[in-house]
Parts: C-alpha cells; sequence; structure tokens
C-alpha cells in the first residue's frame, strides 16, 4: 500500500469512528421536564395499566392486552429505565418535603424540612434556583397548591413546610417565569403560630406576576406575543387549593396536561438560546393514596401521564434538544396489585363504576345523605345500612357496589363504619377503627377499600411506604437516568444533562 | 503539515477511537449466572436492606445508615438495572410456571403450564436447553425441590407443573451437568392422577448421573479432579423436598451459596472454551412471603444474595466473561414497606428476636403447645391466650412478641386465630376467616402479622401479585438489561448476551 492509500484508509477510518463517537457524546438537554408522581411508585403504575386496558375494553388479565401500546401508560414506554431509593435523613418513609428537597437540592433532610440541611441551619438553592440564575427560563406546575411541599421545594428554604405563608412569599422573589396549577392555601396566613401574613396576591403584584385563573385567558398565554411571569391558577380549587381529582374536574379547569402545554409554550418563546427547566408534579395521586381511593388515584396518575404525552409532543418537535424525565417521590398507601379476597384473579371491570373520587362523595351524596338520617340513627342496631335503601343505593350507583353481592365480612366492616361515621360510635376498639379508617371518613374508606378488595387491589396504610420508585427518561442524556440510585442523585444528574457539570450539590443559597 | 506527519496523526487518532469502541463493544458472555427471586420484588428486597442495616447494628430510619455499602443488598448495587412486567397470558398475576416458561423460553403461556404454549400444543426449548445443546456446560440450582415450577422451566415441558414426577423424569434426560439443592416432591409419583410413576432414582443412574447428599461429598466436588453429571441434594429437607428456610437451616446443609460455589466450580471445569449458563433459583423467598413471614423472606433474600456474592468472587476473577442477572418472576403476599399501626416510623429491631420460620415453629414448639392444651380448650372463653402462660411465654421466646405490649386489636386478633387453630372454630365469619389466615394456621399467621406490622411492614395477600419486578445485572454484555420490558425478553436478551443473535424465540422441541 503506498502512502496515498493508507492516508486514504486511515483518514476514512478516523471519519466514521468521529461519526460514531460525536453520536454517542449527545448534546445538553436544553428543554427539560422534570415531572413528580407524588406518591407515585410501581403499583400506582400498573394498576392504572390494568384500569386502562379494562376502560379501554381489552381484558386486564390478558398479558396480550396489557402489553397494548394504546393501554400502556407513555412513561413505561420511554426508553431509559431507573430506581431510587426514597429514605430520608430520619425516616424509612420520606415525606414529601424532605424527598423534594432531595430531588431539588441534592441532599438529604428531615421530614417537613424544604431547602435546608437536618441541622436547619444552611439553605440550599435548588436546580431550578440555579439554572434560572444562568438564564433558562423555568415553571414550577403542580395539581396541588403552589406553596405545597413538592413545588415549593423548587424556590424555598424553610424549617417546616406547614409555613405556607412563608412558603408563597419566597415563591413570589423567584422571578420563575410560570406558575400554575392549583393555588395558595395560606394566601394571606398565618395558618399557624410561626409563620408570616403577608398578602401574597400583593407580593405578586408588586413583583410583576400576572395572576390569570380565568380558563380561557390562561389559555390564550399560548397564542400571546409577549409575555410577563404568570401565575395561573384553576378556577376551581378545593378547600386546600388544589385541583380536584381529575375524574371530578369542572369544565371551568385545564387538565394539568393542558396547563403543561400552556406552560411549555410561554416557557418555549421565553427561552431563547439558554433553554428552560420545568417541574410538574402529579400532587394528588398521593392524596387518594392516602385515603386509600384507587380509583381516584388511577385518575389522577392518567392525568398525569397525560401531562407527560404534551412533553413527548414537544419533544417530537425538538427531538435534539428535549429531555424528559418521569419519577414518584416515595409510594403511598402501601397499595398492591392483588389482594386476598380474589386470590390471583383481578376484576378491573368493578372499578369502572365509580363516579367521582371520595372527596367529591363526601361533599355531595354522602353529606345530603347524613344530614337525612343522622338524627333518627341508632348505632346499637346491626343492621342499619342493610335497612336503609338510600345508602344502599348510593353504594350502587356512585360506586357500583351491589349491597347484596358483599360477603358477611364486608357487610359487617360496611355497617361498623356507617355507625362510625354517622354518630361517631361503634363496636370496634380504637386500635381497630384506627386501622380500618386511619383519619378518613370510615363509610366512605371503608367502602372505597371494599371495592379495591373486589378489582384486587389492596392497601396496608394510610401513609407513605419506603419502597423505591421507578425512574423513566427520554430524550437528550436520558441515559444519565438508567441505574440504581438515590433520590439525591436526580438533580445532579439533572445539571449533569443541562451541562452544569461542575456545579456540585447543594449549593448554599 | 508534511505527509509523515500527517498519517502519524491519524494513526494516534484512529488508534485511540479504535480503543474506545472495541471497549464499548463487549465480548459475549462466556459464564451466565441468572439468579431468580422467586416471589421478590422491590418490596422484599427493600425491607432486607433495612432489615440487614438493623442486624448490623445501624438504623433503618436514617438514610446514612441505610446508604452504606455493607448494609446493601449485592443484588442493588450492581451497576445495571431493568424492570419487567410479569403478567401471564390468563392472569395479571403470574403463576411461577408460566413465569418460568416465559424467563426459559420466551413466550408467555397460562398459569400452571410449562415449556409449552397457552393452547397446550407445541413444546418449547428453554434457554438452557438451547445453549447445552450448543456446547456449553448447564447448572441448575433452587432452594425448592428440583421437579418445581422453576427449575423445571429450563428443562421439562409439561401441560401441567403438578405433574412432578413426569418432570423429574424430562430432568434426567437433559444431560446437563449439575442439579442441586433441594430433592424431588415426586420422585416415584404418582401424586396424583395423569402423573407418571417412574422412579427417579433409577432413571438418574441410568442417564449417569451421580446422586449426592452428604454435605462433604458435595463440597468435596470443589477439588474433584474429573466430573460426572451430578445431582447434589441437600441432606435435611422439608416435607415438599425443598431446602428449609435459610434462618433454620441445619448443619447438615450446604447454604445456596455453598451450593453456587460448588455449581459454578464444576460447570467451569467442565466448560472449556465454550462457557456454562446457570439458573440458581432463591425458592422459598416465595413461601415465605405466601405465609406472610416477613423475617423468614428476608432470611432468604439475605442467603440468595449470597449466592449471588459468590457470582460476583467468579466474576471477579473472569471479569470479561461474565455475566450476572437477577431478577424476581412476580412480588409475593402485597408486601409492603409500611403499615397503618406506625405510620411514618419503622421498627426493624422488632423482628431480631423472631428465633425461626413460622414453619419450624408450627412443626416444633407450636405443635407441642397443642398437644398439651387442645384437649381441655373452651373457644366459648374470650381470654384463653391471655390466661395462658405457656403460649403467652412463646410468643415472647420464640418471636420476641410481649403479650402486654400489644394493642386490645392485636389481642382481639391472637384470641380469635388462637381459637381456630386450637379447635378449629371461632367467632368470625369465614370470609373474614378467609382474608384473615388465607389457608395457614391461624395462630402463627396471625403472629407473624402483628410482629411484622410492629416493625412497619404489611401484607395484603397469600398470593402473587401483578407489580413489575425489578432485573440487575452486571458484567459482559450486562447493559442488555437495562430499560423497562417484559418477561419474555429475558431469556432472548440472555441468547444475546452469549452471542446467540440468530435463534428466535421461541424455539420449537
Amino acid at each position: 500500500m503506498n502512502t496515498r492509500h493508507l492516508i486514504s484508509r486511515l483518514l476514512v477510518t478516523a471519519s466514521a469512528l468521529l461519526t460514531i463517537n460525536l453520536a454517542q457524546a449527545a448534546s445538553n438537554a436544553k428543554y427539560v421536564f422534570f415531572f413528580l408522581g407524588d406518591g407515585m411508585a410501581n403499583s400506582q403504575i400498573q394498576t392504572t395499566e390494568a384500569y386502562l386496558t379494562t376502560k379501554n375494553g381489552d381484558s386486564a388479565t390478558r398479558a396480550a392486552d396489557l402489553l397494548k401500546p394504546e393501554n400502556r401508560l407513555s412513561m413505561t414506554k420511554m426508553p431509559i429505565q431507573g430506581m431510587q431509593t426514597t429514605y430520608d435523613a430520619g425516616a424509612l418513609m420520606t415525606d414529601s418535603a424532605s424527598a423534594g428537597t432531595a430531588f431539588s437540592c441534592g441532599t438529604k433532610t428531615k421530614s417537613g424540612v424544604i431547602g435546608m440541611d437536618e441541622n436547619l441551619t444552611t439553605n440550599y438553592k435548588s436546580v431550578a434556583q440555579i439554572v434560572h440564575e444562568r438564564g433558562r427560563t423555568v415553571g414550577v406546575l403542580t395539581s396541588v397548591s403552589l406553596d405545597h411541599a413538592t413545588p415549593a421545594a423548587y424556590y424555598a428554604s424553610v424549617t417546616t413546610r406547614s409555613n405556607m405563608n412563608q412558603i408563597a412569599t419566597q415563591l413570589t422573589e423567584t422571578g420563575y417565569e410560570f406558575f400554575g396549577g392549583g393555588g395558595f392555601a395560606s394566601p394571606t396566613g398565618p395558618a399557624r403560630a410561626g409563620d408570616t401574613s403577608n398578602n401574597i396576591w400583593d407580593l405578586l403584584q408588586t413583583e410583576g406576576y400576572t395572576v390569570l385563573n380565568d380558563r380561557d385567558a390562561i389559555l390564550a398565554l399560548k397564542n400571546a406575543k409577549s409575555s410577563t411571569k404568570v401565575v395561573a391558577i384553576n378556577a376551581t380549587l378545593d378547600t386546600s387549593a388544589a385541583m380536584p381529582y381529575a375524574i371530578d374536574r369542572p369544565a371551568t379547569n385545564l387538565s394539568l396536561a393542558e396547563m403543561t402545554d400552556v406552560a411549555a409554550t410561554t416557557l418555549y418563546k421565553q427561552a431563547k438560546d439558554k433553554g428552560f427547566f420545568m417541574m410538574v408534579e402529579g400532587g394528588k395521586i398521593d392524596w387518594a393514596c392516602h385515603a386509600n381511593d384507587a380509583v381516584a388515584a388511577m385518575g389522577d396518575v392518567l392525568d398525569f401521564d397525560a401531562a407527560i404525552q404534551v412533553a413527548l409532543s414537544f419533544y417530537d418537535k425538538h427531538p435534539r434538544d428535549t429531555l424528559i424525565v418521569v419519577t414518584g417521590d416515595h409510594e403511598t398507601g402501601g397499595m398492591t396489585v392483588g389482594q386476598a379476597t380474589n386470590g390471583y384473579t383481578a376484576h378491573y371491570d368493578r372499578l369502572l363504576d365509580q363516579q367521582h373520587s371520595f372527596e367529591y362523595f363526601a361533599a355531595h351524596d354522602w353529606a345530603t345523605h347524613k344530614a337525612n338520617y343522622a338524627a333518627s340513627y341508632d348505632w346499637t342496631k346491626s343492621d342499619n345500612l342493610a335497612t336503609n335503601d338510600n345508602m344502599k343505593g348510593l353504594l350502587k350507583t356512585d360506586f357500583g357496589l351491589d349491597w347484596d353481592g358483599l360477603n358477611d365480612y364486608q357487610k359487617e366492616k360496611l355497617e361498623d363504619a356507617y355507625d362510625k361515621s354517622m354518630v361517631g360510635t361503634n363496636n370496634n376498639s380504637s386500635a381497630e377503627n384506627a386501622l380500618l379508617y386511619g383519619s378518613y371518613e370510615p363509610i366512605i374508606v371503608t367502602i372505597t377499600h371494599i371495592l379495591n378488595e373486589n378489582a384486587s387491589i389492596g392497601w396496608t396504610s394510610y401513609a407513605h411506604t419506603g419502597v423505591p420508585t421507578p425512574v423513566y427518561a427520554k430524550g437528550g442524556q436520558a441515559d444519565l437516568f438508567s441505574g440504581f440510585y438515590d433520590n439525591t442523585d436526580i438533580p445532579k444528574r439533572l445539571l449533569q444533562a443541562m451541562g452544569f457539570n461542575r456545579i456540585n450539590l447543594p449549593v448554599v443559597k
């Protein structure tokens, strides 16, 4: 081979290898969506896929149906999958404040603490603050209130998540371009001793925020030529300033997906060459699981997944620059994909007739029923429910539960719970009542327990549990999120994905 | 730059890039360990790490302790992590036969079926058979009997897992170099109509197998100059021909780790240039979880993990050629890392005084107690346990449960269960008894339920559940096992890792 041939061959080889290596070294993620399903772990995801399969007219007891793409959530179809441990500085079962601090600041802290170390001496910057200072636009979205623990972790540092007015005050000072979803639980404070009493609405105005709470006005942001900083709050909220459960959504409200679409459009317009970082929380998956209401939880998982689909559509338009990461901060409720009563069989079709969440039922049909029947109630009788056609009718119309189809133990549990809910007394020991009802309305949590067990979904707790949660990722630098790691690694990997390799978390404020 | 310089620089560049690419293109996995924790999913793994942390004198409620390497299982420290769906052709909650068929043959089938399609018309080859035909040595190890569903999936094709004599007959025909762990549940058959009645011991001899059941003789295989085909059965087995639970292990037996060490040494010696494939099942994790006995389950997870450590030591000696894959076939028991009674607190120290498994207790102290007290038992009294010092003593000495420390509801449940276990009758409806005890000894399953809830471990079922299970991998081609996929993908990826890219599963026998 002469020199010329050798040079030529070497050039070809070098060129081919350079191509391979450049392709492998993905560019920094410019548009980053971080989705956080509060209280969402494998059980919440798997039950929702079985529920979706059933809603779509297929069978949740056939692998061939469960594996159909249309019966799968967007998140489980993402190419990258990881797993993270969730315990915090002082508990095997983390709370959302310490979990949020892990995800946002990259450090462990105690339950209840946000953006600070466990000794409550140092304030830390969140990944959102860090990239905002470096020119990225930032959005924080949640289906619960904007001053709740998970969103707060992306902008606040407080010794306790309960200081919600103090948290909201810090929100107004962030300069973040978009907040959206729920409202403020403590807009004028204080809800508790130690909290501040600022008027958040006034502070938002002072800081140049536009507050919107009309559906059309919020949707109009998509086509707005210019943008100010926005706080977009849904028109109808629950008593905690959170969005109602997805299955109860009023027409006046945006879904989490619609809000995500508005936010992505708004942040993208202002992002210019720097890009954006957006955190989207499905916050009421957790609340439904605390209450052991599977249908409400799965409805909110579907709503959360629809928001992820918005990000996937954004990815399709900007495939080289978009990174989507999805995870849950912890499991809630000790939810299981099976329950003793049905053994190896599952009956998700039995869930299809639940009309609304436990919360909606409590405020509507149940409230009316109790008002009508409580005065004449005699809890010493053992057949109050069995002889009340109105209540049996509600079991059927609101939950699809047929009284005559229940077994003796289920009837006994409903009678006991009915006594407790109607007049505050029943035959159980306080320890049994604590186990059966937690802090929830006895009759309603018993109804969802029985409905869920009939479908083959179990619950063991009204609190969080300590199981690791899955991580799903797609897009630029998504492979950073594969493997088994700790929740504090999430923001470290997010910064790395965005090209800020030299920032070591936690960063002192 | 002159020609010489150009050539020189191109050579350096090409050489550097070639080095990078060759390192990335890993060679085929020669020595393959596939570890299958039966009934093991995230909850079993996380509770065991919390239990291990506590056993090691650290706190299971501090992240700093839980994250220490010595408090982590080997499997969760592996670099590659995946997740797999587990449902089978006709159930959301798979059984071990269809799951085993998915892992071994790469196809979905119905619960109960091994190595066949769901219409029971076609027999499939397992990944073990396929690579054995291509010259690899093969080992099948399990802590349960060798004719049980999971090991059977690696060599047998039967319409029902219950035909254990038929399964064992097929074992004798495999030619596999090593079987080890438990024995045969039906060595002379038939245990049921439709099964065969072959003498498995005779068939093994005819086929040239050496059957060993002496600890020293099995350990001596490690230093043997030459090897025949071996069936190595532990000396002491339970009534199902399975190894006793790890926490009950008699000195006459090898642990699963010791058996794995013997098998790896034996297979390696005979493997020559072709390599080996070994399946190791931790089979009684599942059985302990069916019985809702967390301590027995975690003891077997630790034993299983110790076997994985043997493979990791092998990897250290053959890092270029070894692949280790670990997974669970399904979750069992609806185990949760939290329970309502304790909310956000966990007390794994309360588990440290359980001396033996539920099985051992049933056969020893409980059996003696029942023999002594059943004749004079009056189940209509409500304080049988409260007034029996012998039984209260057993709660304390065998499980560390202090009667006086229990709450009223726990005492009530123990009294009801005691009635049922002593004389077969109690005050509960049959539906309540089914939920509380499944098919287990009422008093014993109630003891483990209460002990577990005091530690903050919950259970919802006596059957399998449908949650996806994690996959961990290390070594050559381990990255094939990252991502979220179906259990039928496991053998496809194993074949790919071993270099058999052109074999499409399932392969008809």
